[in-house]
Formats: C-alpha cells, sequence, structure tokens
C-alpha cells in the first residue's frame, strides 16, 4: 500500500499510527500542503478532494478521509483489533473519534486558516483565538467524556482503539497551537501513557522524513 | 430508544433517515438549537459536546455524533444493511460519508456561523461566501467520486448506503443556502432518487413536528 500524507497532519498521523499498531509494511509520499502540492493535477486525479491522507491500497483503490482509511485498516488487518467487540463500546470509541475528527479538526486545517487570513483578512492573534476556541470546546467535551468511567489505560478500557488515534493527534495539535490544557488532566494523561508508547511516537510529526524544525 | 434533535440539524437528518429505513421506533426530544436549547444544563448532562443528534439507546447509553449514531444503528438493527459486503466498498462509502460530515457541514453550523458573525463581525454576504466555498468545495469532490463508476441508482451501487444518508443532507443544506449546483448533476439526480423514496421525505426538515416555515 501507499500512503500519501505530510508529517503535520493530524489525519495523516492517526492514520501512521494504525500503520506502526498493526505492523503494515507501506510505501510513503510525502505532499508539502503549506506549499500547495495537494493541488498539482496529478493527486487530484487520485484524490478530487485534494487532502492527505490518501491510501492507494493493493488493489489500486484509492481511500481517502482518514476514519474512512482507519476502519479499512481494522477490517483487513485485524489483528490488533482497533474497536471494541461491543456495539455500544465500538459507538463510544466512535464519538470520541468523531468529535476531534469532524467537529474540531477540519476547523483549523491550513485551508480554514488561510481563508481567514488571506480572504477575511484577519491577524494572526485573530487566527489563534479561533483555533484555541474550537480546540477548547472539543478538548472539554472529550475530557467530560473520559470522564465517564468507562476509560481505562486507555480512552476506552485497556485496550487502544480507534479513539486514542484520533485523540492523540487532536492534543498534538492543541500544544502545537499552545491552547490550554489544564483543564483537560485526563485527556492529557492519556496523551502521555499513548506517546510514551512506540506505534504513537514513530508516527508523530517529528519522526517523518518530510519533517523540518521550525 | 430517544433521539434529541432539531428540525434543521443535517446530522439529525442522517440519523432520521436511518431509523425510516430501518423502520425502528423512536421517541424524539426537540432541541431548537437557534434559541441554545443544546446549552441547558440538563442536555449537557446528557451530551457534553452540547450538540445533536445524541441518541439514547434502550441500555441508557448516550450516543452523540452522526456517525457513531449511524454505524451504530446499522450493527444493532442489521435490515437493511446501510454498508457493502466487501471492505473496498465500505471504505468508498465511509469516505463520501465523511467529505459531507467532516470536512463541510461543521464549517456552517450554527455556533460557527454566530462566531463568524457576532465575534468576527462578518456581514451576512461574507457569511453565505465562506458557507458556499466550503459547501462548493465538498460538493466537487463528491460529484467526482460519484463519477468513478461505482454508483448506480444510489451513491454506492444500486443499493442505500450510508453514503446517501449523509449526501442528501448535504444537498439540503446546500439548497437552504442557495449554492450553484449547476456543476454537481450527478449529485442532484442521487438527491432527486432519494427524496422521492418514503424514508428520506419523512426525514426531511419541513416534516418534522419542529419545523417553522421560514
Amino acid at each position: 500500500m501507499k500512503l500519501y500524507g505530510y508529517n503535520l497532519s493530524l489525519a495523516s498521523f492517526r492514520v501512521r499510527i494504525a500503520f506502526a499498531l498493526k505492523g503494515i509494511d507501506r510505501e510513503d509520499a510525502y505532499l508539502d500542503l503549506l506549499k500547495g502540492d495537494q493541488f498539482e493535477p496529478e493527486f487530484q486525479k487520485l484524490n478530487p478532494q485534494m487532502v492527505v491522507p490518501a491510501l492507494i491500497t493493493d488493489e489500486a483503490q484509492v481511500i481517502g478521509q482518514s476514519m474512512a482509511i482507519l476502519e479499512y485498516l481494522d477490517e483487513t488487518h485485524p489483528e490488533p483489533p482497533l474497536l471494541p467487540g461491543d456495539a455500544g463500546g465500538r459507538a463510544r470509541v466512535r464519538q470520541l473519534a468523531q468529535i476531534a475528527i469532524a467537529d474540531c479538526h477540519p476547523l483549523v486545517v491550513p485551508r480554514i486558516r488561510k481563508y481567514l487570513t488571506a480572504t477575511l483578512g484577519h491577524t494572526e492573534d485573530e487566527l489563534l483565538a479561533w483555533i484555541r476556541h474550537w480546540m477548547g470546546l472539543a478538548n472539554d467535551a472529550i475530557e467530560a467524556i473520559l470522564g465517564d468511567g468507562q476509560a481505562g489505560k486507555y480512552a476506552h478500557g485497556s485496550q487502544v482503539t480507534l479513539a486514542d488515534l484520533c485523540l492523540i493527534p487532536q492534543v498534538a495539535g492543541s500544544q502545537r497551537f499552545k491552547c490550554d490544557m489544564s483543564g483537560t488532566p485526563n485527556l492529557m494523561k492519556l496523551f502521555e501513557t499513548c506517546m510514551a508508547e512506540d506505534a504513537f511516537m514513530a508516527a508523530h510529526a517529528k519522526n517523518q522524513p518530510d519533517f523540518q524544525a521550525p
């Protein structure tokens, strides 16, 4: 399989963790989202949405959208499973994942930041306030759910699930934009637990070949 | 089961279609998002994210996030199935769903519209341009994927899938904000096909008891 990604992309980060946990080999293709590589016609032909990650499967199918890729990897490479065995547990895991994937991350990606500054003329301070506002709201909701008694060592019990694969990049993004994390101790503890593990650390932006120190 | 929703909520619309297709009974609770019912402490206790839809299952579990609810309903009420039988097909369906759910809809919900106008001081015209820009980008990507040869009567072959449940509300939202749909004939044809069916029509905003004509 071949994965189109970008070191700082939180959505790519999620998928890289899944590859590492499941021990799946892959070829990497690196797009620099800040330079606009994703808008090259060649990539647009592969993924008309012009975003990463995009996975090319062994059957030459192109899959976009990190959640679709994660579910696909879990279905085709079931060990270790990244979803609980019960429907209620799976729903809780997917809810946690989607709070980050759907209701937070799309609000802070490069294309939004560019629209807010270049098209709408906002300052860097106004942009940062926007980012911290939406990340803070999501982090608060996640924190409350992590406190419902169903978290264990990980976001859902004692096994890594898709929730962890989405929440760890959520924290990494929050840190990049210097969000105040003092009100989300459960989430920070989960971050520290996971980042002490090889699969999460190997998938972090700073450990990708295309990473450039700021 | 009990569903907290709002007639104009596109995410609630997705879930209502699933209930209708599967013939599942439910109790409804209506929140007026424009009045701020979702911020009432009683509801926050149920769903700390303070958004709809939120489903209370027969086991008294609260599930937020429409995609988590849709997958839960499909797992617990398997007929008719809303995901294809092959992993590649499921990935394509989830990709289409997530383009609407993750990368478009969260950019145009009431809380974002309020931030753009009340906090950032934008005009109604600037707000509309924002909405149409992001809905247009998503609709273009969806249109390209619908043209890949794998669509049939529906977004994926000849059976309704989660993709349809997410794309039909995407079009309904596009119409509400008067987006130009002339460049997305495949998507519009899908909309007309689905809206001719009882389950989709029954789930539309205008057929909800809490709907108020503008």
